[in-house]
């Protein structure tokens, strides 16, 4: 039974283990500086499908096996798929579930999502139901510029605010034996909305969610920055994470050193993302490829993972709407 | 501490009770069979927005506040709000939830989210990860003419098959006191394709996921169609639930004069509807404006709830993919 802490906090009963991770990820992704941590690793945008949206399919469903094959076990042994992404009525995740004879729980928290299916794995194992759960999300930069910006054949210029849609799948199978990771606490966070319209700039859009996310689980837990070997946002990119370090710092939280960055982490400066990666696969294959595995070999002891989302679409957009974001947070500690 | 029985089962510890339900309707609802049951009814598609998605999302709103009126609550006596709707990138849930300032989880079902939400909060609340959740959902005919189909100038015939999203929204507040009526099994579907591309024929697409959910429920609770006053599904329309009907025969399963269609409900036969309501706020608007009142009154002491939802995008059917399809259940019981 878990035991609810402070307005928006989940302190579990037992940890919940994070038993085995796998990863996709895409060529660019594969050779920045985290490429030797992903399970697969394509040489093109496709992998032999005949669309982009296709093969971001083929993503989902390659981690899906992926977590059942390193934890040796069948379909029938996971209760529960926990899943969501980018595209319009997240078919990624809703295709990919066809290959799991068990339920499927759909999810939507833009690039917030492998944070929300994580805490909610959590909650519902912890709660009594179900024993194993596999959280998975995922993105492609292919698809998403199509659906969110502009057809790739324009060749349309970035912003120099601007983040790049990771082409990546990550998924976690929990619940399993110990191996190593555990969640103790989940932060579920609420929609924020701070002025930001520019769909170009969706650090700045996500920065005040993830800092509330943030500020609100230290205060329910009675923690701080110190007590955790690193806080790592989902993919504010250079600019978003500048401002959370602020917007913390005025709420009278310093992050100095412990503050890190998925879509800082996964390019180079060298390959061109400007702010760095975004969408759900930045944080999915960063935390499930790199993070976790250091968690496991006790290189962190305690890490809180604060996966953040834009909340808009072209249609809101399209009528004036600012970009409402959220973030939600996963405590792992080694075990 | 729930338990989880059969594969996709879970049973409460303790009812979760539905303490208060609140509803709003489009005007073409609010003169259907059911009209007098909904809280508020609209006159017009806009409701003094100056787009029918503004529209939708004032309804989510209203929805909103008006769970927490009626119960005589505050918003910072809810934990959660649970919810999802049909738009892009859910952004009529998303938005709304910025009226709320607690936790929000963001989830995509299609017209499967009311009973998916009410089944997430059930096992949240039963769990101990949250006291008091909102689950709401709805649609609106008009932004969903405009996102998957045609636009509605167009004036396109509909064909025979075809259902009438509805235009409605509905809520309830889970977990406060009793008020004669309480959630104590659930079943979370799974993806399922039976091969139906025709995306007007969404009842023939979701009936397999409909009756593989009421089959699973009742092997699992060990129940049969004679332990519950009525079975019924969310939005099939007169096909989906003859073809549901007979699925169910085939496994042995006779629901003869206990399943009901929340689509089959909502209108007359003279309003012109075709095969019946469809959209998240069809058993979101019939569910919570009629049935949960007719389960409080002891007019029926034990239905079981099964939303279905078809996990098609624009994108998907441009590629031509089947329709994936889900159906989540809720058993509630008069307490």
């Amino acid at each position: 039974m878990s035991k609810r802490v402070g307005k928006q906090t989940v302190l579990m009963d037992k940890p919940v283990y994070i038993t085995e991770s796998f990863t996709c990820a895409g060529e660019k992704e594969s050779q920045g500086p985290l490429g030797e941590c992903f399970d697969i690793r394509l040489n093109d945008d496709k992998w032999g499908e005949d669309s982009f949206e296709k093969c971001e399919r083929k993503m989902f469903k390659c981690v899906l096996h992926g977590c059942m094959k390193k934890a040796g076990i069948a379909a029938g042994d996971v209760d529960m798929v926990l899943s969501g992404d980018l595209l319009n009525q997240t078919i990624s995740a809703s295709f990919a579930a066809l290959d799991f004879k068990g339920s499927y729980i759909g999810l939507y928290g833009a690039c917030s999502t492998m944070a929300e299916s994580m805490a909610l794995a959590a909650c519902l194992i912890d709660g009594g139901s179900a024993e194993r759960i596999i959280a998975m999300t995922g993105s492609h930069f292919c698809t998403a510029e199509r659906q969110y910006r502009m057809p790739l054949e324009m060749g349309t210029q970035k912003t120099p605010t601007s983040q790049w849609t990771v082409t990546g799948t990550g998924g976690a199978y929990l619940g399993g034996r110990n191996t190593g990771a555990g969640i103790t606490a989940v932060t579920f966070g609420r929609v924020i909305d701070m002025g930001i319209n520019d769909a170009n700039n969706m650090g700045a859009a996500m920065a005040p969610a993830a800092a509330d996310t943030i500020y609100q689980h230290f205060k329910a837990t009675g923690t701080s920055p110190q007590d955790y070997d690193a806080v790592i946002t989902g993919d504010l990119g250079a600019l978003g994470k500048d401002i959370a370090f602020d917007l913390l710092l005025k709420r009278g939280v310093q992050c100095k050193d412990k503050l890190a960055d998925c879509g800082c982490m996964i390019f180079s400066p060298e390959q061109d993302t400007h702010m760095g990666g975004s969408g759900c696969g930045c944080s999915a294959t960063v935390m499930n490829g790199h993070i976790i595995p250091m968690i496991k070999s006790g290189q962190y002891k305690k890490v809180l993972f604060v996966a953040t989302g834009a909340l808009l679409s072209l249609t809101s957009s399209m009528q004036g709407d600012n970009i409402p974001a959220i973030a939600h947070a996963v405590q792992i500690e080694h075990l």
